[in-house]
């Protein structure tokens, strides 16, 4: 067996996770890596949120993909949850399944974790590593005010309905990483023709998704209902309107889009990478009528794009309209890890 | 592909986790599975223990053992954790990964997961599930009073040293179970040889660890250090020295066996599994000399083995006595995940 892979459990951690560039001292952080658990502190005030992203190599990532941008995207993905509670960033923990311990890929692993990390004062305080198919578990925990958590289950008839970013860049993005679409045959544009500058829009799409958590800090007091929308719009709305009893009626003409996908689509593959492809860690939250220009001025000001896509309405389901108004149907459904049109692994 | 295979992660997650049975209400839970992220609180006297486990099948566990079993084993080795910090358990998280959705797997396992979670009040509040390699990731809370932690950092010159329960059993039962020992040629004795009860009694072993909760919780204020020896005695003591900077020595004779380990191993190989083995779910810990009639009484009074192995003294490593205070030189090694001895999976 080479040097690489015969380092010992406790030397990767000390050598790759134990630095003090991604576990570092933070207030609150009694105790990090070095114990049988971490130790925390809450503030009386505050509600610690929690949230768990798994990710499978060759399902969620490309397996010869860049260590730093693997570690990247998984932090990333988790941070979105936190976005979508309103809540902020406190410290995250790493279960890592490694075939074997190759330096270099920790090393790159590592740093891309730790620049991340760094970026949101969110530092590494524990976890597991074992030998194993490739996957990654991180549990990220927040803090939030024990009042402004924003949920899934407050929606109001007359919200408006929004989300922040655009849409079905996710959906593009793995396609052109040669990863499995649940979509199928549903949707499917010319991936060999997108511009070295287009793919490389995407690859950073999937790889750095940027969670909206300064868009949930300023604003998320005024969000009635929020949801990450990774799953996809359609679906992730979906548990909205089930946690609020209630229906949405949707503009099409209103789903925003990226340049590059307005450039490599056509309209009817847009739409469905857009409200059902999924892999977009932007937001959905509903608003009341008399907040909106508040939420406008807010997302203006620190420069994250939102777009009033529709509205809360008393009743079941989704109803899409048209630019003048009348009901399109679609049949594509959300993302669903397990469902039957997802080929099998 | 069939209907067991068919079902969405939602569903999933509807059918077999978030039931009344396993994601049960607790107090200070203010959310738990059906949003972005569980909602915790914590006491404002109390820190947040978190220790996370991951279990990869063939490595940690046999791949056609009983999903109960496996679910028990995977909560029960982190509640271990918790009761190395004299923590008390609170909720816990879960991430897994399967390679298909089997109905009766993930009921069974399910079943496992709700019947210890039951038994120590600590509830599932979140996770993830995906496709792939069976592997599971969990995350358990504790809340431990903020001045009580049992950390591995205080251990003085002259506290004695103890352990909880029978050592060696586990390295028994890695070899009873078909699973990898990195111990090697190290230990061996005859497994074929041992009756069907013995053999009982290592696979409840494997599968039922007992975390020493109620130990920590009755004694672990008068825990001048502590640790979980999931990896070994001699491996995870030295964790305790290296956090406090001492040294210790060790009586062979006075190292706790159960009776079907007496039965089934001469003494060399008993002792290289007590020493080196690993996969006890028990605690070493150390107390100074004036707590230690107390220490034993506590233990007594809850039906608790503890047995005093020797003490803490200054100066760096281990030296092993025999009966007659003389040294013993070991040269196996402590378990390591990744060490060069233990085979590739």
């Amino acid at each position: 067996m080479d040097k690489s892979s015969s380092q010992s459990e406790f030397e990767i951690i000390r050598r790759y996770f134990a630095s003090s560039n991604l576990s570092f001292k933070r207030d609150g952080i009694e105790l990090g890596i070095g114990d049988d658990a971490a130790l925390i502190d809450v503030p009386e005030n505050k509600h610690l949120a929690m949230s768990m992203d798994v990710l499978v190599s060759g399902i969620h990532f490309p397996a010869d993909a860049d260590p730093a941008l693997i570690a990247n995207r998984a932090l990333a993905v988790n941070l979105s949850d936190l976005a979508a509670m309103a809540a902020q960033p406190y410290c995250f923990t790493l279960g890592l399944v490694l075939p074997d311990s190759d330096e270099i890929w920790l090393q790159r692993f590592s740093e891309g974790l730790a620049s991340l990390a760094r970026q949101y004062n969110c530092p590494l305080v524990g976890g597991d590593t074992s030998r194993g198919p490739l996957s990654i578990s991180i549990q990220v925990q927040g803090l939030v005010d024990r009042s402004q958590a924003a949920r899934r289950s407050a929606a109001s008839s007359g919200d408006k309905i929004y989300v922040s970013g655009n849409l079905g860049d996710g959906a593009v993005a793995l396609l052109a990483l040669g990863l499995d679409s649940h979509l199928g045959d549903s949707f499917s544009f010319g991936v060999q023709s997108l511009s070295d500058q287009d793919r490389q829009y995407f690859s950073d799409a999937f790889f750095k998704p940027q969670p909206q958590l300064e868009l949930a800090d300023a604003a998320g007091k005024i969000f009635s209902s929020c949801i990450d929308i990774s799953d996809g719009l359609q679906g992730d709305l979906g548990h909205i309107l089930a946690a609020s009893s209630m229906a949405a009626t949707i503009n099409i003409d209103a789903l925003p889009y990226s340049m590059p996908s307005q450039r490599c689509m056509d309209t009817e593959n847009r739409i469905v990478a857009a409200l059902f492809g999924g892999d977009d860690y932007q937001l959905c939250f509903t608003v009341p009528g008399r907040d909106c220009a508040e939420l406008e001025r807010l997302a203006r000001d620190i420069g994250v794009r939102v777009s009033s896509i529709g509205e809360i309405v008393s009743g079941e389901g989704v109803v899409y309209l048209d630019s003048d108004g009348a009901p399109v149907d679609f049949s594509a459904r959300a993302y669903q890890h397990f469902a039957s049109i997802q080929p099998a692994c």
